[in-house]
């Protein structure tokens, strides 16, 4: 039985995005463990896609240097009140510019359970349209990159971000999804 | 042109693990933002394979509240000198008791660029033997979970932690890995 309790947390920085603190556990055995935390409020990803594309974008991403990341539409989960799907269909819209017939969660999943809850919901997306009322992100550098299916290795061999990974790897081993 | 300029960084805690602060960036267009940061040193993963077999484990994840994640064997970049790949090795026979007569370095990914800048470099690690000079870590409360290859879905069904979901997902659409 590796069942734990949470005895209590020393909250260490508390920023906008992420807090930042030590929690510790007590096992059944008696052991107590502490471990170094990061809370997050949670994101979601986007695989949209139609009979020849898989809609990315390329994006910098200051914290690891990247000035032009390949990513799948994704956006966390910072507005009071709404649930995950919300937020991926207004992120398809803002991101892309697009709309989406179908919706349906493949997966839930953290990004790196060992120090961090950040717990990402993704999403397919079929059925696009263009959507006149999106409003692009005012400030973000974001370029749409309509991405050939044909070419999808290409993709996963530039990609380095784990959530895209996922949905592009998911596209490669479903052949399901090449139907819709 | 997206390239960016780091100003500066002002750290606000500084743990054992991780560290976190906010970076401060320059555009060539002069916009300047801030951005929250969580430092981290790196980790392996490992995606083991025989003929029958994809190896993971069970672990308790007190981050994430979960007390037996499925995940490939993995590990931090936490020992001084110490390459990815001599990590890897290390760890596959700390966690499953095995070493690898076949080494392959699949992909290197960031597991949430948006603010860390955790790399995790991902392995094949086949032709399986056991590792009679192995040490299991004190302490860790790993179980090892030999999974029938033919069940793989099970798996992915069942994980919910990123850099293993990429490992599986890898070998569900990589039909070559199925030779070895």
């Amino acid at each position: 039985m590796n069942a734990f309790e949470l005895l209590g947390a020393d909250v260490k920085w508390d920023g906008k995005l992420v807090r930042v603190g030590i929690e510790h556990f007590r096992y059944p055995d008696q052991t107590e463990v502490s471990r170094e935390k990061v809370w997050h409020p949670g994101a979601v990803g986007i695989l949209a896609i139609d009979d020849e594309y898989v809609w990315l974008t390329r994006q910098p991403r200051e914290a690891v240097g990247e000035s032009a990341s390949l990513e799948i539409p994704a956006g966390k989960l910072d507005v009071e009140g709404e649930s995950p799907l919300q937020a991926a269909m207004r992120e398809l819209g803002e991101e892309i510019g697009k709309r989406a017939g179908n919706w349906e969660q493949l997966k839930a999943f953290y990004t790196s359970p060992g120090f961090s809850d950040e717990r990402v919901w993704l999403y397919l997306a079929s059925n696009l349209s263009d959507d006149g009322d999106a409003e692009p992100d005012e400030g973000e550098r974001i370029e749409v990159v309509p991405w050939p299916r044909d070419r999808l290795d290409d993709a996963i061999a530039e990609c380095e971000d784990a959530k895209s990974l996922i949905a592009l790897l998911w596209l490669k081993s479903a052949p399901a999804l090449t139907d819709r």
